[in-house]
């Protein structure tokens, strides 16, 4: 490092400076957005939370827009490298679905504010953000989708299943949970979903699909 | 009616404007929420879609949000009704299943608002609608399916199901895939869903779901 020219370590500092700012300006916009909602996050509350000038949001992001899918990226960015991983793991299908389920389930749980992200970025600007959130999240779990189901076919384990109705059961299912909250609690008199729950609600989706999409289960 | 009174006629006549002017002022909300979505049609849209004076979105709901809620009881109550008649029809249990995933695809298939309308009130004024639109539209659906589930396990057909769990896989199963049309036109490259596509959907969720809660299916 000491071959370095002063010019490009001040660069280096100030690379890492951005990289902490933008760090600190996402970390206080995911904690508005679980305590509030997306929608009631402004970007001087950002500002304020964060303890930084709200002009540093449009020097880093451009607007809200840019910032929530920053914020979407870095959220989505593991699970979606975990993902691509579970295609090519040495597992039998049964066990990639579940891990795959496990992992939808546990992702909402940890960000709840996901789905209302998404779907404030397609309300608001659905040419732009459409295909951006499609290609970027929707499609590799659709692929993986796809894959599970293909090996559960060959090896005889699932029946033939239909990678696009299944993508919309098992996403609609894994997220209601969190996405119909007020449901949760007005209906059941649940106020917070706790670990207790969530595992439930795994276990309940993994048995329920897997027996019905077994090779043994009755054909429709 | 000779009897009447002419007050008494002209209340009445009144009652029957009333009702028609109500019905057109809905007629014109739904039609443009269903063409460019819920955030995007103001009052003064309604008013000029209705050919009516905006004035009287006011008069006859007070505010948006009134005019929300009619419009969710209005293409809501007769599928309500109907629910309400599932739970007591002499169906065995996995009949009346079918009956209720089928009915609860088809009417977001007609009326593919109808979550976003839900959830703009909720996220607009939680306080206000959140146990509004959980006891008049969700308490019935999750009555109904605890009623058949237990029918279905008293009767040796369905396995013991936690209908929080399932309440909540088949409400966001059922309507996903009208939400997430995004999804479907960036992911699957398809612009609309019809009759074919809704009733597969349908045929997969009840195979899926009715087997994958069957007695005969393999425990957790």
């Amino acid at each position: 490092m000491r071959a370095r020219s002063k010019n490009s370590q001040r660069e280096s500092q100030q690379g890492t400076q951005d990289v902490a700012t933008r760090e600190q300006l996402l970390i206080a916009a995911g904690e508005l957005m679980a305590e509030r909602g997306v929608s009631d996050v402004s970007l001087s509350d950002i500002a304020i939370k964060s303890g930084l000038n709200s002009a540093l949001v449009k020097y880093y992001f451009g607007n809200k827009a840019g910032l929530m899918i920053a914020l979407l990226r870095k959220v989505l960015g593991p699970a979606m490298l975990q993902l691509h991983h579970l295609s090519g793991m040495k597992l039998p299908p049964e066990e990639k679905l579940r891990i795959h389920i496990s992992g939808m389930v546990m992702i909402y749980f940890q960000y709840p504010y996901i789905n209302r992200l998404m779907h404030q970025l397609l309300s608001d600007e659905p040419d732009t953000f459409g295909s951006l959130i499609a290609q970027e999240f929707s499609a590799p779990v659709a692929a993986v989708q796809k894959h599970i189901l293909d090996e559960g076919f060959a090896a005889g384990t699932f029946r033939k299943i239909d990678p696009l109705l299944f993508y919309f059961h098992i996403v609609g299912a894994c997220d209601q949970l969190f996405f119909g909250r007020y449901q949760l609690e007005h209906v059941f008199g649940i106020k917070a979903i706790n670990n207790q729950l969530k595992s439930q609600f795994i276990d309940h989706l993994y048995s329920v699909v897997l027996d019905g999409i077994s090779a043994t289960s009755k054909e429709p």
